[in-house]
């Protein structure tokens, strides 16, 4: 078969043996995969995330002189099945999972993995109690969103949200998209979301951001703090030595950008007390201050991946059109396409999500 | 009067001019005031302190070509009254008070101040809605320690502790003994405490602290989970996508050291999901490596200070024998011994708190 490959720091297309369907193991046909954000950085920093891997126990780092084949967020086609499977769908049958293979030393990574081929490949190998068939004929393409959206509803779920709180969102690339689509189901209002791409600002507004800022014109906590106000009863009822504080509600802060220097920065802007949520994933060694960190009393939570409910619930929330799919989509490309895809992914303007059809 | 002043970056002892109480004021005799860390750290970073203060909305920074006096841990006697005062206690009442004068805007800082003297100092001024009475006969260079204990107890109703985590505390300075009892006084056991000096660790177990860790000879994360795994019930009860994760219990850190790389280290030690609080105050510029918190999906709370529940609840304690109070005074000096007394608190083996009685 053939895939899009990770060899030796770029992505090649090459020819690959089509993988084997062992026990309670699935052999599917990748009919779409979206290119993530976290694929562009594994192709400049994988050192880093083999670094980093190692102090995860029970992770197995990637080892760099062999190929690897990126793609996690994918929907692919039931074709065949392995040993000591209840073959519960026919083939044919389009159906999402977890990018994991269920082992018995725990989960394995499918898409930053020597062993487990990723989405940029004509075929790979699920495991069947992951299996989640798509519902609604739901397309291929809009299917594998679930994933990324996946992220979205994992952090705002990590968020803690005791209701009042006023959302700021920082980025709005695939993920701080996500981020907001999770926020509005959510019912959490206004949205604030701010970033310098004027295509990604619409299309924050579209997935259902209240207010956008652009960066460039306006500071976005000054933007989210108007929209924070407390009501009068809530500046009464503050405890006294906290009455002459500016009034506002409680800020959440999600990052949704992931460069080195930007946590600094929220840690700037963000109002005593606020909650962050960190979403985007900054691959490389970060500095801050923390004394603003202290002096504010903020709250930083990490996040990453999301639970196999949340994950289900992703591809329900698509499946009932709960979430505007067609306009993350932006692009579509052949295996031949995905190095292209990569750079092209660079431009905010052009792009949110491409989708890789491996078919094609 | 006379005072140890910082003036160019350097403690001298000088005469002053003893302050006037304005409306509402009080004039006290400084008793007994002690050395905070945050006082060495102010000695050698107070550029930074200012930097950070501006920062910080309502904050007024040090004007570092003026004279400051610290001393933010104090326990006072009353002399005399400012105009619009009630004149409930008598002068000569020994009173303690959080570390901050009232003022229409809200509240101004003692001892980091140019306009407010703080506790190095033979007198200074208190706003009289602030005056706690220290109950109990308790000592006045033992009712100073409320401020710092203060601060531990804040750390944990910080902490959102919902029951069942295992506390690890790092660094077992003056702010980790105040996490450590107010550790124990919360109930949550065991209690795991590290520290490279063993005078230290003696000093964490006579506070409460179960086990005591020396990082030198045993990694304090590995001591933390021997104490830390899972009854049968708890384990059998998690997700099924957790059941190849370690069985520990939630982790609860507080990191209390508060110099550059710490927070690093936390970051590679902690387990996954673990929730750090970091007490230590750390003023110099930070690096870390965001993907590890990100991998382990941690929580980082910064907190400072101490609301003036916590702060009265403290001097409760100490006035109550809830914490051993002679065990943390390791020193006391006049004014005059007040630049020595801060470099001997470099030495972790001779000191835990050093109190300042002016009158000496």
């Amino acid at each position: 078969m053939r895939a899009a490959i990770f060899r030796n720091g770029e992505i090649v297309v090459d020819a690959m043996p089509e993988p084997v369907p062992g026990a309670g193991q699935v052999l599917v046909r990748t009919l779409a995969c979206g290119i993530c954000g976290s694929d562009l950085h594994a192709r400049k920093h994988a050192h880093r995330m083999v670094e980093m891997a190692k102090y995860l126990p029970g992770s197995k780092p990637m080892d760099l002189s062999r190929d690897v084949v990126f793609g996690h967020e994918f929907c692919c086609e039931v074709l065949d099945y392995g040993a000591a499977t209840e073959r519960r769908l026919r083939p044919g049958t389009r159906v999402c999972s977890l990018p994991a293979l269920v082992t018995p030393a725990g989960p394995s990574a499918i898409g930053y993995s020597n062993d487990n081929v990723g989405g940029y490949a004509e075929a790979m190998l699920l495991s069947e109690p992951l299996l989640l068939e798509v519902p609604n004929g739901l397309l291929a393409g809009h299917a594998a969103l679930t994933e990324p959206l996946a992220v979205g509803v994992h952090a705002v779920a990590k968020a803690s949200i005791r209701g009042g709180e006023v959302p700021l969102v920082i980025g709005c690339g695939p993920v701080g998209l996500a981020v907001i689509a999770a926020l509005r189901i959510k019912g959490l209002h206004p949205i604030i979301a701010a970033d310098y791409s004027p295509a990604r600002r619409a299309r924050a507004e579209k997935m259902g951001a209240d207010v956008v800022v652009d960066p460039a014109r306006s500071q976005p906590y000054a933007t989210w703090a108007e929209h924070a106000a407390m009501s009068p009863e809530e500046k009464a009822a503050r405890p006294p030595f906290q009455m002459h504080l500016p009034a506002l509600k409680p800020a959440l802060i999600f990052e949704c950008v992931g460069v080195p220097g930007l946590l600094q920065q929220v840690f700037e802007g963000a109002p005593r007390d606020a909650r962050i949520v960190v979403v985007g994933v900054c691959m490389e060694t970060d500095r801050s201050e923390p004394m603003l960190g202290i002096m504010k009393e903020l709250n930083v939570q990490y996040v990453l991946g999301y639970t196999p409910e949340e994950f289900a619930a992703s591809l329900r929330l698509l499946a009932e059109g709960e979430v505007d799919a067609p306009s993350l989509v932006t692009g579509s490309v052949g295996l031949d396409g995905v190095a292209q895809a990569f750079d092209d992914l660079a431009n905010p303007e052009a792009h949110t999500k491409i989708i890789v059809e491996p078919w094609r």
